[in-house]
C-alpha cells in the first residue's frame, strides 16, 4: 500500500503531516537548509564567501539524511547550461538516494537581472524596471526568466528586491525599484506574477528594513519606528504577497536593536498572522550565524538556530552553519523544542509537495541543449531598456542627426560592464574567472553608436583613477567633434569590486574617481556635451547640469542597453523613462528621498537645502503628450469608504509615438500624524500613436489615503486632501481638491493597495 | 482677611488651588505664555524671528490679564545691565498692575555659554564642558551664571542642552555635550545643580530626539524606535531631572511621525508619570504654532494649542500665537476642556509660588551697578577653557619653546568670534548691531601668543571664500618662521550666519571654505605646522593628520579661550581635554558615533570604513599619568543586583602636574538585543602633582549594565561582560572580564545611573 505522503490524490497538508511523522530528527533538520556545494579544489569564488561557508562536510555526508535546497548549481561558475543540467541531475539523484524517502532538493538560483547563469539573457537592473514605470513589460520579463529556470530544473528564484530606497549612498540601490513604495510594489507584483504564474517560487527580499541602514553602510543598524515600517517599508511586500509570492527572505539588519532574523514580531506575527503568508521564510545567506557572530544576540550557533527558528525562519541558506550540527545538539539537549523544527519542516515540505517534489516518479530535468538567450528574450531586454532610459535634460542637441560627428569618451563608453548590475552573472561570478567571455553579446555604447554615426573614441579615465594625459586626450577628441557623448558612471560589483552593488556603499554622491574632472575637461572644449550616465544610483551633477547640452541616464540597462541607448540618442526611440530616484541638488545630503514630511524638504530652517536637481518621476521626451484635461467624476466629496475616479485626457499632437507616465500624488493637508508632503498613489504609462487621444480612468479607493495613526492602527481620516496629477513629482498639471467625508475608518490588511486603471486610446 | 493664596504659610499646592479658583479664563490663559516684547520701532533682530513672532498687541493689551513669562529682557539687544534692570523692573510693575492679583511674570534668558546678556562672562561652549570631563568645574560655572541671573532678577535659564549627538553634520553639535549619554548626563547634572542650587530654574532641552533629525538637517523628522530613545537619548534627561531641574523644553521634531510637542506619551506619560517630573514644560520657541504650520497635524492654531496642552506643554514661548486668542476661542466654543488649562496653570503658578512670585511684598530687583564679568568669573572661564582644550596629536613640536619664531595664520587666528558659540551674546545678538563692541574682553589667539612669543601673522583666508593671493601670503609668512600655527575652524552663528550653530548644518565634514587649501599651502612650505582648530564639530583632517606637527582642538573655548590656548601651546598648562565626539576617518560617513552596535563599526561588509581618525575619549598630554594597576575588588562574579568595585591606581612620575581621565567602557558579549560595541559607564578626572599616586575607586552597580530588552522593559541580564578601562575608547589599558550572576532583573526609573566615585591622592 502506498504511504499517504506519496499519494498525489491526498491533500498536501495531510501528505506533509504524514511525512513529518515518519522522519527522524536528523531527517527533519536536513530539510531545513540549503547547501552551496563547493568543489573543494575549484577556484573562482570570493574568499569572503568561502570563509563564510566554512569547512564543508563530504558530499556523502551532505546528502546522508536528505537535503532541503541546492544553492546556485548553475550560478556558481561559468557552466554551459547542458553541463549544469548534468551536474544538477546527478546531485538530485544523489540527494534522493541519500534519504529514506527519496525526496529531492529544491534548487534555487539568483535571478535579479535575469537568471544569474552563464549564457542567460541579462535584463536591465531593477532600478531600470522602475524607470520604465511599465509593469506589463516587467511581468513578461519575469515570465521569460521563469521559463529559463523551468528548463533548467530550478524551482526558486531569489528575487525581487523590495527594499524602498532611503539613502542613495547605499550600494544596493541599483537592486531596488527606487524610493517610492507604491512604484516598487506595483513592479514587484508584476515580477512576482511573471515568476509564480510560470510555477517558479519568487522570494521577496529583504523583509524588512535593510535599505535604511545607518549612513547607508551595508548591514549597519536601522533606526526606525513602527509607523515608518508600516507606511514606507511594508507596502511593497503587502502588494507582492497578494501577487502570489511563496517565499520571503529576511533582512540582515537589526531594527531598533532587534535583528530581523530573530524577530518573531516581524517574521511571524506580522508576516504570517497578519498578512497571511503561508510560504517559506529563507534566511539571507549566513544571517542565522550572524546572530552570534555579528549581532551578539546568541552565545553560540545552537542559540542562533533556536532564535531564528522561533522567529520564523524555516530554511538556512546556503550552509548548515547553524541549522546543522548546532541545531541537532540543541535539540538533543532539549534547549530547542522539536515543535519549532516541525513547524518549519511542514512549511518546507508543503512547498516541495506543491512543486511536485514529493510525487512518485519525480525526476530531474535531463541534460540537453538549452538556449537561455533567444531572440525573443533579447528583444524584450531591448524594449525594457528603451523604455527605462531617462532623458534628464536636453537643449535640443538630442536626438543626434545622422551626419553628426560624435566623440564618444568616458570610462563607460566602450565596456559591456557598463550595462550590468552587480547580480548579473558576469559581474557576480565571472570576475573570479578572468578571461572567460561574458556568455551573451553585450554591445557597448560606442559599438552601438558607431553603427549609426561617425564616431571617434577616447577613454578619458577609468571609473576610478586615471591620468591627466588620458583626460587631455579625451578633451582633444571632443574638440574635433560636433558633439561629445561622455559616458560616465559606475562599475557594479560586490564587496570592494565596484562603485555600486552589494557592499559598495559610498560616502557621498560625487561621481566616482576623476569622472567629474573628465566632464569638466570636455565641457571646457566648447563642443556641446551630452552626458550619458550608466549608474546604480543618482550622482551629483549640480555643478555641470546647466552647461551640458543633454543628460541621459540608464540604470544598468542590460545586454541590449547599448543598442537601446543608441536608439534614444539617435531618435529612433522617443525617450520615455522616468526617475524612480531623485538626483541630488547642490550641497544636498543623505539620507533624503522625495517621500518625506514637509520639514524634511523645507529650506530656510537649515543651511542644507534638500531640493533635488531632478525630482522623482522626472523624465523628458523628444515629443510629449498634450494634457487636455484632468477631472474627477464625483465632485469634491470622497467617501472615506468610497472610490474617487480621476480622469486624465491626453492627446498626441506630434508626428511620432509618445509615451506619458501619468502620476498621481496624494497631499494630505492635516492629519493626526505627520504625513509626507506628497506620495505617489497611481502611475500609469500611456502610449499614443500620432493623432491618438487617450483617456485614463483611475479608481482610487479611499484606502489609498490611509496611514498608520497615533495608535499604530491604519486609518482613513476625513478631511481635505489634494490629488496632484502630473508628469513628475515637481511637474503637477492639475490639483484636485477633495474632501474625504464620513467617519474616520480603520482599515485592515485587506485594504485596497492599488487603484483600478482603465486606459482608452482612440 | 488675607486670601489663602497670598499667605506664605499655606502649602504651595493649596495656595495655587485657591488662586486658580479665583481666576477668569482669560487670566488663566494669560499665565500660560511668555512674551518676547519687541519695541515696534527698534531694529536689531533677525527678520525670521520677527516674522515668527508676528504682529504684537500693544503693551497694555499684553499685560491686561497678567502674563506668564517675560522673554529675554536683557538678551535682545546690547543693554547696559543697569538699563536692563530698569526696563525689567518697569515691565514687572506693569505686569503686576495689569492683573487683579498683582502677579509678576517669570523672567527667562538664554544662558548656554554663560548668561547671554551684554557684558556677561562668556564661558566655553558645552562641547568644551564635555571635553573637560570635569563636572565640578561645570557646576561652579553654572553657579556663577546663576548668581548673575539672580542679580538681574532673572528666574529661569534656557539651558542646558542634553541632546546626544547622533550626526556630526548637525549645526547644534556645539551646544551639546557630545555623543555619549553618560558623559552628557553627568555634566548636565552638574550644570543643573549649579543653577538650581542658586535658585534659578534650569530648563532641560530638547526633550527628546532633536539631535537625530534626518541627514542632520535642523527640524527634520526623526526615525527612531523606542529602544534607542530609552537607551541613548533619555539617560541624560533622567540624570538631570534627579539633579533637580524644574523645567523641560520640548524637541521641535517629530519622531516616527508624531511631533513631540503633540505627544502625550513623551511629555506626560514618560516625563511626568514615569520619571516623576513635577515642573513646567515650556515650548521651544514657536513650536506650538509649528504643529499647524510645519507639521500639518493641526488645522488651525486653536487645534495646535489643544494638542500641545493635551500633550503636556504648559507654557508657550515666546508669543501667544496659539496660547492666546486661538486658545481662548477654542475654550469658548468648547473644543478644549478648561481642565487642560487648569492643569498647566497649576504647574505654572506652583513654580511662581516656589520662586516667591506670589508672596506679598515681592518686588523687582531695583536698578544698580552690576559686574557680570568679574575677575573670579574670568578665572573660572580660563580654567575651564584650559581643561577643555584637546591635544589630538603631537610629534614633539609642542610645547613651543620661548624663542620660537611663530607664524600665526588662518581665519580664526585673530578674531574674538573664534572663541564663541552661537548662543554667546555677540554671535546671537550683536550680529544684528554692527559696530557695537563685544562687551567683554576676548583676546584672540594671536594676541595671546604674542604676549609670549615672537609672532608674525597673515589671514590666509576667511572662514568661507578667500583668494589665492592671501593663501600665498600666509605660506610666505610660514616659510619665514620656525613653526606655523594655523588657526582654522568655524564661525558660529544662527540660520545662515555661521558654519556651525542653530540651522547651520553642513553636507559633509570637510573644513569650511578654502581652509583645507590653506592648510596644504602652509604644509607645503616645510615649516612644521601646528593646526589649532576652533570648531563647533569635528572636521575631516585625515588627509593632513600624518603631516602635521601637532593638532590642538578647542570647541569654542569662550572669552578666555585665547589665553588658555596660549597656556597650552607654550606648555604653561599641560593639556588634558578629551574628545566628547570622534573625529572622522578618511572616507567615513555620517551619521556615525562611537556609541553603536558592532555592525555600525565593522569594516569589510561595506566599502565605507567608519573607523575614526581620533576616537571618542582621545586626548594627549605633554606628560601623562602612569597606569600602575587596574583591578576589581570582588572577583569575576558580579551580582545582577550588586556593585562591582573597580580600582585604578595611577602615578605621576613626571616633574609637572598631570591630569588623567580614567574611562570605563562596558562591553556586553551576548544580550537579548543588539548592544553597543562599548559604552561609557564611568569617567573620572584625576589630577596628580609631581610624585603623587592616585587611587580611583569606582562602584558600578549592575544597573549600569541595564538596557531596554525585547519587551521594552529595562533589564539587567546575567552573563559575561567586559569592563574596558582606559585612557580613551581606543586606548584600553585593562579588560576586566566579569560574569553577571543571578536572575535577570527588571530595573525601574529609580535605577543607579552613575557609579560612586572615590579618588584618593597621596
Amino acid at each position: 500500500m502506498t504511504e499517504l505522503w506519496r499519494d498525489p490524490a491526498t491533500p498536501p497538508e495531510a501528505r506533509v503531516a504524514d511525512l513529518v511523522s515518519r522522519m527522524t530528527t536528523a531527517e527533519k533538520v536536513a530539510q531545513l537548509s540549503g547547501i552551496w556545494w563547493l568543489d573543494p579544489d575549484a577556484g573562482g569564488m570570493a574568499p569572503m564567501l568561502r570563509e563564510s561557508i566554512g569547512p564543508q562536510d563530504t558530499w556523502d555526508e551532505v546528502v546522508a539524511d536528505g537535503l532541503g535546497q541546492l544553492t546556485r548549481t548553475f550560478g556558481t561558475a561559468p557552466l554551459e547550461p547542458e553541463e549544469g543540467l548534468r551536474i544538477l541531475a546527478q546531485r538530485q539523484r544523489d540527494v534522493m538516494a541519500g534519504n529514506r524517502f527519496g525526496i529531492p532538493a529544491l534548487a534555487h538560483e539568483e535571478c535579479l537581472t535575469g537568471l544569474a547563469v552563464w549564457r542567460a539573457t541579462i535584463y536591465p537592473a531593477p532600478l531600470s524596471w522602475a524607470a520604465s514605470f511599465d509593469p506589463d513589460l516587467v511581468e513578461r520579463m519575469a515570465g521569460r526568466i521563469a521559463g529559463s529556470m523551468r528548463s533548467l530544473g530550478v524551482h526558486q528564484g531569489l528575487a525581487p528586491v523590495l527594499d524602498v530606497v532611503r539613502d542613495l549612498r547605499w550600494g544596493r540601490v541599483e537592486e531596488t525599484m527606487g524610493e517610492d513604495p507604491h512604484l516598487a510594489g506595483v513592479l514587484a507584483s508584476a515580477y512576482v506574477r511573471g515568476l509564480e504564474q510560470a510555477g517558479v517560487v519568487a522570494t521577496l527580499k529583504h523583509f524588512v528594513g535593510y535599505s535604511a541602514s545607518r549612513a547607508a553602510r551595508n548591514l549597519a543598524p536601522v533606526s526606525m519606528g513602527p509607523r515608518e515600517i508600516a507606511d514606507v517599508i511594508l507596502p511593497p511586500f503587502e502588494m507582492a504577497l497578494r501577487a502570489g509570492a511563496r517565499s520571503v527572505m529576511n533582512s540582515y539588519t537589526d531594527i531598533d536593536g532587534v535583528p530581523v532574523a530573530a524577530d518573531p514580531g516581524l517574521l511571524s506575527t506580522l508576516l504570517r498572522d497578519r498578512l497571511g503568508f503561508a510560504g517559506t521564510v529563507a534566511s539571507d545567506y549566513f544571517s542565522v550565524a550572524f546572530l552570534q557572530t555579528l549581532h551578539g544576540v546568541a552565545g553560540d550557533l545552537g542559540e542562533a538556530a533556536a532564535l531564528a527558528l522561533e522567529a520564523g525562519i524555516d530554511v538556512e541558506l546556503p550552509s548548515t552553519n547553524a541549522f546543522g550540527s548546532p541545531l541537532l545538539a540543541a535539540l538533543a539537549d532539549g534547549t530547542v523544542d522539536e515543535e519549532l523544527v516541525d513547524r518549519a519542516l511542514s512549511r518546507v515540505l508543503l512547498q516541495k509537495c506543491e512543486l511536485g517534489l514529493l510525487d512518485p516518479g519525480w525526476a530531474p530535468v535531463e541534460p540537453g541543449p538549452v538556449d537561455l538567450d533567444d531572440a525573443a528574450s533579447r528583444a524584450l531586454a531591448r524594449e525594457l531598456a528603451q523604455r527605462s532610459i531617462v532623458l534628464l535634460a536636453n537643449d535640443g542637441t538630442l536626438p543626434l542627426a545622422p551626419a553628426t560627428r560624435v566623440a564618444v569618451v568616458g570610462p563607460r563608453a566602450d565596456t559591456p560592464d557598463a550595462m550590468l548590475g552587480c547580480y548579473s552573472f558576469p559581474l557576480h561570478v565571472l570576475v573570479h574567472h578572468p578571461g572567460v567571455e561574458t556568455g551573451v553579446a553585450i554591445p557597448t555604447v560606442l559599438e552601438s553608436l558607431a553603427a549609426d554615426l561617425s564616431t571617434t573614441y577616447a577613454l578619458g579615465c577609468p571609473v576610478l583613477g586615471g591620468s591627466d594625459a588620458d583626460i587631455a586626450e579625451a578633451a582633444a577628441v571632443a574638440t574635433d567633434a560636433d558633439v561629445c557623448v561622455v559616458v560616465l558612471g559606475d562599475q557594479a560589483g560586490l564587496f570592494g569590486k565596484g562603485t555600486s552593488g552589494e557592499g559598495c556603499d559610498v560616502p557621498d554622491l560625487t561621481l566616482p574617481g576623476r569622472q567629474e574632472e573628465l566632464l569638466e575637461a570636455v565641457l571646457a572644449t566648447g563642443t556641446p556635451v551630452v552626458a550619458v550616465l550608466l549608474v546604480g544610483r543618482p550622482y551629483d551633477l549640480s555643478r555641470q547640469a546647466d552647461r551640458l547640452a543633454a543628460i541621459v541616464c540608464g540604470f544598468f540597462p542590460g545586454e541590449e542597453g547599448g543598442p537601446a541607448l543608441a536608439d534614444v540618442l539617435t531618435g529612433r526611440v522617443n525617450p520615455s523613462g522616468r526617475l524612480p530616484v531623485g538626483f541630488p541638488g547642490a550641497g544636498s545630503t543623505q539620507p533624503s528621498t522625495y517621500l518625506a514630511a514637509p520639514l524634511a524638504q523645507r529650506s530656510g530652517v537649515s543651511s542644507v537645502d534638500p531640493t533635488p536637481l531632478f525630482p522623482f518621476g522626472h523624465g523628458l521626451s523628444y515629443a510629449a503628450a498634450t494634457w487636455d484635461a484632468v477631472s474627477t467624476a464625483n465632485g469634491p466629496g470622497w467617501d472615506t469608504d468610497g472610490t474617487c475616479e480621476v480622469v486624465v485626457e491626453l492627446a498626441n499632437d506630434a508626428d511620432r509615438p509618445v509615451s506619458e507616465v501619468v502620476q498621481v500624488y496624494l497631499h494630505d493637508r492635516v492629519a493626526s500624524v505627520v504625513r509626507p508632503e506628497q506620495q505617489l498613489v497611481a502611475a500609469v504609462r500611456v502610449d499614443l500613436g500620432p493623432g491618438d487621444r487617450g483617456v485614463v480612468r483611475l479608481g482610487l479607493h479611499a484606502d489609498l489615503t490611509s496611514f498608520t495613526g497615533r495608535d499604530l492602527v491604519r486609518l482613513v481620516e476625513p478631511g481635505l486632501v489634494e490629488l496632484r496629477v502630473g508628469a513628475s513629482s515637481a511637474d503637477i498639471r492639475a490639483v484636485l481638491e477633495l474632501e474625504l467625508v464620513g467617519p474616520a475608518r480603520q482599515v485592515g490588511v485587506d485594504r485596497a493597495l492599488e487603484p483600478t486603471v482603465a486606459v482608452e486610446v482612440r
